[in-house]
This record gives structure tokens, C-alpha cells and sequence, in this order.
């Protein structure tokens, strides 16, 4: 059956029977209870006094994502999962969701439907309930997400009126730059479904990637944990380190230095990408690890107390905005070439 | 300039200028202060314990909207409005919005920026400032909007746990029907638009018709006033009078009787459509007024109290959900053939 075959109103019906799943297990999720779901103008749900964060993000077909290429679980819950790493990157708890479907008409209902299985299921996992939305008729199809989120106290506060918040503006010289897993598994990901590479059997690299790729794991609670141990700046990478640490030094005015080195970056991109796993882990994006800084004796900290890899990359220092990589001799890799950008390609 | 010119960062830096305006003169509005705007992973303000709402809404090019038949300020205004009228409807006060633009390479940069002028005005008058969202590629262009509200306390009941909702399921046999503004000036506007009628120099009712079209005018305060005064239900007229009506009807398990005769129309679209003005009013849509239903004493009082004018067009009575309306001699109108969808015309 296609979405042209069962109207608006039928299906918007079958997508909130799937999104109508239990509320998270997420500690706290309590406290913000859902008055209304689906069906009404708007959903509702019942806050006490907290920051609130909302962040907005979209897959649009042919450019962030091909139908031969994603299975249609997988692409609900990528969708979600860019948005609840926004929500992590700020060191927040996320709370609800709501989807605008862009659709064309031959689209198959059974499948959008296994979409919204996709989002229940990372919802399920890590927050970000979906409750509400819009399907609108497109001749591009899109997902379109926008996330609501709230700030966590600080450990052994009590509510505060400011709870923290993980910004882009607090880098400080002498700050240790950290990262959260491993970088360019995305990437090689993508470019193995590019290439077909991810379609010869029996490669598990390449398996793995796709994974990477396909169904990233948002940093929900190593964000929640850093927000609450003071950690003061974050941002999640889904342009590419070196894109997004950039980003993070013009808004806090400040330059980094990276060591290439000490880069974690995984075996199976090794494998997959003998010659090109470096330029994949640096600038490959949609990873969505949290890149964050502290200083070296909050760091050492964090190594110890979070309950996912952490690994140091580099420090932050004085100057003009501005991303050094280093290679294994100290000597400047050159990074500019590397930076991309979404319109880029449009002509 | 055009869109691929500018690259992403420095457009989103461009937009980020035009829609930092001051925060709305709204009542209240202070009470949840902006902390972060654009530039970070999400937008963050303050909430004191209430009751938020969340809505989002889209507007697609070749869909909802044509370039050539909608000035650039006009589609920004359409699309915080959509989204403002559906927090209205809940009786709650538009905060903040995030803002997902769909975008092919080929648009003019000013053009996008008159758009968010558009946003930026709107805002300023209604409420739902543009505090976020995301810039993408696409080769259908798209307007995505999620809007944040918050509900506000009962008059002289100071702040209560439960602030009341406007939903669409409490409508009760033996209410009364009303609606705020008159219908079908939008569906007007969009047919002398389709047919090039509006091109005629110097048609007054058809410039009337046009602007309510391109421009329509969110019932902000009126919606939260109806939940002050104790008011349960509304809802947006997006769809067409009867397809919403209907929709309230399904939700509230109720059937409704609208008199056709105490239709609010206005004179313009008499005027230009003097053989079609009922159907338009009945099953235009788009014209964004409240439908709302009460006890027929808290009516009358609600007719004097609103500072918009209200009408009442007809009641609520037991039985299955089932919209009627009646003639000037009381004979049912045949009204099943004026609903649409939005996928029926997609083959």
C-alpha cells in the first residue's frame, strides 16, 4: 500500500499507534509527564522550573540519506539520533520530539511505518519520545525533527535555577580536549555504500562501518554525566572534527591543537581503509561523538568516572580561532582542504 | 547572491541577525527567558514549572506555496502563523521556534532573508521567536517550523499544577459552536492567485482575499483567553470549516449542526465570488480562526469578553461524529464532497 492510497488522516493514525510506546527508562523522564500525545494542535507535557533546550534537525533524500542504501528502521532511528546528540551535546536529558514527514505519494506505507519502529526503538534506548508532527506531501522527501530537552541539576545541588548547560562559547586556554568513542566509522560507512563496497558479503569491516553509518549511538548520558560534573563546553561532531572543533574555537575565541596520534579511531576503519582511514577520522563527519574540554585535573577525572571510552586529543590554547593537527613527528597536517560544506556541490 | 554562494555557516550567521530581535511584548514572556540562541547545539530557555506545548507544522514548495505567487516577508509570516495558530488553539502562549529550511542552491540570499524578516515580524507581534534550527540542502524547497508554548494559569487562580488546555476532545452535547473572524477569504485569495485573477490592478475585495491568504492572522490572544475563562475545546480551522469541525467531532465522540446562514463571511468574498462564497467558507481552509465549543451561558459571556469577534454558527449534539449543515431552510447540505487531502491529487 502506498502513501497515496491511504490519505493523511489513516496515516498519521498507524504512525501514532507505533510511536505510542512506553515512556523512556531514562532517570528523571518522570518528572516531565506527557498530558498529550498525538492527535491534538500540539502535544503537552507537564515541566517543573528547568532550563529547557530545543534543538532542530533534518534528513532530506539525496542528501543526507538514499532509500537503496538505509534500511527504513535504521532511518528513523538516525533521525532521532542527530537530534537527541544535539540534545546530548548540550548535556541535557531529552524529553519529546516532533516529526514533520515531507512524503511523496509512492512511497510505501508498510515502510514508513517501519521508520517509526526505528524511532521508538532509539527512543526506547535514550529518550526523545516522539509525540506529535506534521506529513505534508512532498515531491523531496524529508524527516524533519525538532527535540525538546531539559537541563539536569547538578549532582548533590538540588535544583538550581541555572542548571548546567554544555555551551560552545566556555573553551578556555589550558583546557584538555577530549573526545568521546572513535572517529571516520561513519564516514568509511558512507563511503562504502557509495561505492558498493558494503554490498560484497561476508565483510565484516565494512559491516561495520555501514552500522557506524547507518545507526550512530547519540552520547545521552556521558552528556548528562559531563553537564553535571562541570564540565562547561561541548559539541557533538557531525560535520567532521576538524569542521566542528572549529566551530568551537570561534565561538569561544580561542585556537586548538590536535595530535593526530592520539586520534581514537577504530580497527575496523584500519582495516577498510588502509591508506585513507586519517582523513576519515578528521574530517569524515556523522560520528556524532561529543568532543568537550576541562581542565587537566577535571579531565583526568572524567577519564575515570565516565561509563564510555574517552581519549585526550589535544589542548586548547590563546590565539585566533584556528585548528592545528599534528602528525606523529609534531609537524602540521594540512587541514583546510578537508572542510566541506552542504551547498558546496549544488550547482 | 544566491544560496550556494554563501555557504551554510555564513547564511546561518546572515539569519541569525535578521531574527535576533527583541523578545515579544506578550505578558509573561519574561517569565521564561531566552538563554541561548542560535549558534549553539540547541536553543535554551528558562521555564518556570507549567505545562509546554509543541507543535510543528511545514510548508513545502509546489505544495503549499509557490515563489511566484507569495512575496519572500509573506512565506516567513505563513509559516510562524500555521504554527502560532496551533498553539493558539491549545489557549497557550507561543514562546520559541526552531526553524528547519529545505533549500535548493538557486534561491537569492535575500530573498531568504525577507523571509526571515517575515519571521522576525510576526514574532514581534504574536509571539514564537526564532530562537534555532537547521539549514539544509534540498532539492524541494521546504519551510519547517516546530514552536514551543507554554500554558498560563486559570485568571485569579494563581499558578496550579494544571494549567487548562484547549483540546479537541471535551466538546459535550448540548454545547454551543462558535468561531472566531469570518472563512473562507483564504481560499478565495488562493483561487484568484491559481487563476491569475489577482493580477487584476486595482480589485480591492480580490487584494483583501490574496493578503488573508499569504498573511493570515494567528487568534493568539483570543485562544488564551478562552482557556482562562474555562473554555475546554477549540480548534484551528486549517483544513476546511467541516473537515475540522469533523475532526473535533471524531476526538470528542460527538456530532455538531452548523447553521450555513451564520456563517461569518466577509463582504469581499461575496463580492468576488458571488455564486461560490459557501463552499469556500465551508471547506477552504486556511483561514486559521478558532472553532471553539462552550456551555451556552459561558458563550454569552465569551461573546462579550473577547476583544476579537466571535460567532456562533451552531451546536453539539449525542451521536456518532458526523458533521450536518443546514440551509437557510433548515435542509442538509451536501458537504462530503468538499473534503480533501493532501496526498489525493498526488498520482
Amino acid at each position: 500500500m502506498l502513501v497515496r492510497d491511504v490519505g493523511e488522516a489513516r496515516l498519521i493514525e498507524l504512525l501514532s499507534e507505533v510511536v505510542d510506546v512506553e515512556a523512556t527508562d531514562q532517570p528523571d523522564a518522570h518528572r516531565f509527564p506527557l498530558r498529550l500525545g498525538i492527535g491534538d494542535d500540539a502535544a503537552a507535557w507537564q515541566g517543573p522550573a528547568t532550563t529547557m533546550v530545543a534543538t532542530a534537525d533534518a534528513l532530506v533524500e539525496g542528501v543526507h540519506f538514499h532509500l537503496d542504501r538505509i534500511d527504513w528502521p535504521d532511518l528513523g532511528w538516525k533521525a532521532l539520533a542527530v537530534n537527541l546528540s544535539d540534545v546530548a551535546a548540550m548535556g541535557c536529558m531529552p524529553l519529546y520530539s516532533t516529526v514533520t514527514l515531507g512524503l511523496r505519494g509512492d512511497l510505501p506505507v508498510d515502510g514508513i511505518e517501519a521508520m517509526y519502529r526505528g524511532m521508538a526503538e532509539i527512543s526506547r534506548e535514550f529518550g526523545g519520545r516522539v509525540v506529535g508532527g506534521d506529513v505534508v506531501r512532498s515531491a523531496t522527501m524529508f524527516i524533519g525533527v525538532a527535540m525538546y530537552g531539559a537541563a539536569m541539576p547538578r549532582e548533590g545541588n538540588g535544583d538550581t535555577p541555572n542548571e548546567p548547560l554544555l555551551t560552545r562559547t566556555a573553551a578556555a586556554a589550558g583546557d584538555v580536549i577530549a573526545v568521546t568513542g572513535s572517529f571516520g566509522c561513519s564516514a568509511g560507512g558512507l563511503y562504502s555504500l557509495a561505492t558498493k563496497l558494503a554490498k560484497r558479503p561476508g565483510n565484516e569491516a565494512t559491516a561495520h562501518l555501514v552500522e557506524a553509518h547507518n545507526r550512530p549511538v547519540p552520547r545521552v548520558s556521558a552528556g548528562i554525566q559531563l553537564a553535571r560534573r562541570g564540565v562547561k563546553t561541548a559539541i557533538d561532531i557531525s560535520d567532521g572534527l576538524v569542521a566542528d572543533l572549529g566551530k568551537l574555537c570561534k565561538a569561544s575565541g580561542v585556537s586548538a591543537v590536535v595530535d593526530a596520534d592520539d586520534l581514537p579511531v577504530d580497527d575496523h576503519l584500519r582495516q577498510a581503509f588502509p591508506d585513507r582511514w586519517l582523513p576519515l577520522a578528521l574530517a569524515g563527519g556523522e560520528d556524532y561523538e561529543l568532543l568537550f574540554t576541562a581542565a587537566p585535573a577535571l579531565m583526568a577525572e572524567l577519564h575515570q568516572a565516565l561509563d564510555v571510552r574517552t581519549t585526550t586529543i589535544g589542548e586548547v590554547a590563546e590565539g585566533p580561532p584556528q585548528v592545528t593537527v599534528l602528525d606523529e613527528n609534531g609537524a602540521p597536517i594540512d587541514v583546510e582542504h578537508l572542510r566541506w560544506d552542504h551547498f558546496a556541490d549544488d550547482a
